[in-house]
């Protein structure tokens, strides 16, 4: 997917919607991929994205030893994938070769974007005061990847039981928020 | 709006999606409400969410002050109500007057619900120690509140200037993530 760089003041407007993400990560020639839902905006610029990765999961491991990671954001074309590397453990299994998710070159982690997702946050672990009690990570994000030809993208935000919401139409108000 | 009591075990199913939620704060005589895109389940029961409160807003004042609020979510039927909330500032407007919300009495807290949202979660400050360097509040839900006639709650998920994408269909996969 030819995607094209994103301003880093831009990078909230993909996060905010809540869309479930694949984070990737990699440390010592192993890399992996990690359905995630629980993340949130930290700040603007330079973006900070915080985000739960459970200790009991082979990402944690990765990120823990390389401090890099890349979020990608999946759409709902992909939706069957996503639930794979959910409900399959990176420990015993290569989820790209499984679920046939093409690893693409980063420029600036040593980590591979997923070439099927719409968008690509490479990102570096900042603070890990909160990883003891709540697996909290703060990342930094030092560049950013958006596909331009999807202007509606249909993400994934996850419900609970299987069941996702798909995002639907969009609305414009005259909104000062940023 | 009637609504009935979710149990607690079921926040996430809420909060996992990503939506704009109003969140209502109350100390000293005073109330307020303030649109929030930046959240995160930290932990699944009890449920803790994390949340960024501006040490700018208004409602930073109060939470600091009561340590309790409501996180309530409004549908697409508000949706201006919530941009109202979004682009005024508590510290000189009622915006419950001004954007005709009604406060209900919540069963824990002392923080008005606002009865025109989906569901309402009550919730207690639970840990600080992240909000000095990044505004991010630790809140423990302990009581949830959904309208049970909605099924389908068409939430609203904020996308950056002015433009929110509406909680669109909903699929079902085979999923094992909780």
């Amino acid at each position: 997917m030819p995607k094209k760089s994103l301003p880093l003041s831009k990078v909230y407007t993909l996060i905010e919607p809540g869309p479930v993400v694949l984070l990737t990560t990699a440390a010592s020639e192993k890399s992996n991929v990690m359905a995630m839902s629980w993340h949130s905006m930290l700040e603007f610029e330079p973006p900070l994205i915080g985000c739960v990765v459970s200790n009991r999961s082979h990402s944690y491991t990765l990120l823990k030893k390389s401090r890099e990671c890349v979020i990608n954001i999946p759409t709902a074309d992909i939706a069957d994938k996503v639930v794979g590397c959910g409900n399959t453990t990176g420990a015993t299994t290569d989820k790209f070769k499984k679920f046939g998710l093409t690893p693409g070159p980063a420029a600036v982690v040593h980590v591979p974007l997923i070439e099927e997702c719409w968008a690509s946050l490479e990102c570096r672990v900042v603070d890990t005061s909160m990883v003891s009690q709540y697996a909290f990570f703060v990342l930094e994000v030092l560049k950013a990847w958006v596909d331009p030809r999807t202007r509606q993208p249909r993400t994934i935000h996850h419900r609970g039981y299987g069941s996702f919401m798909v995002a639907g139409e969009t609305i414009k108000l005259r909104s000062k928020m940023r």
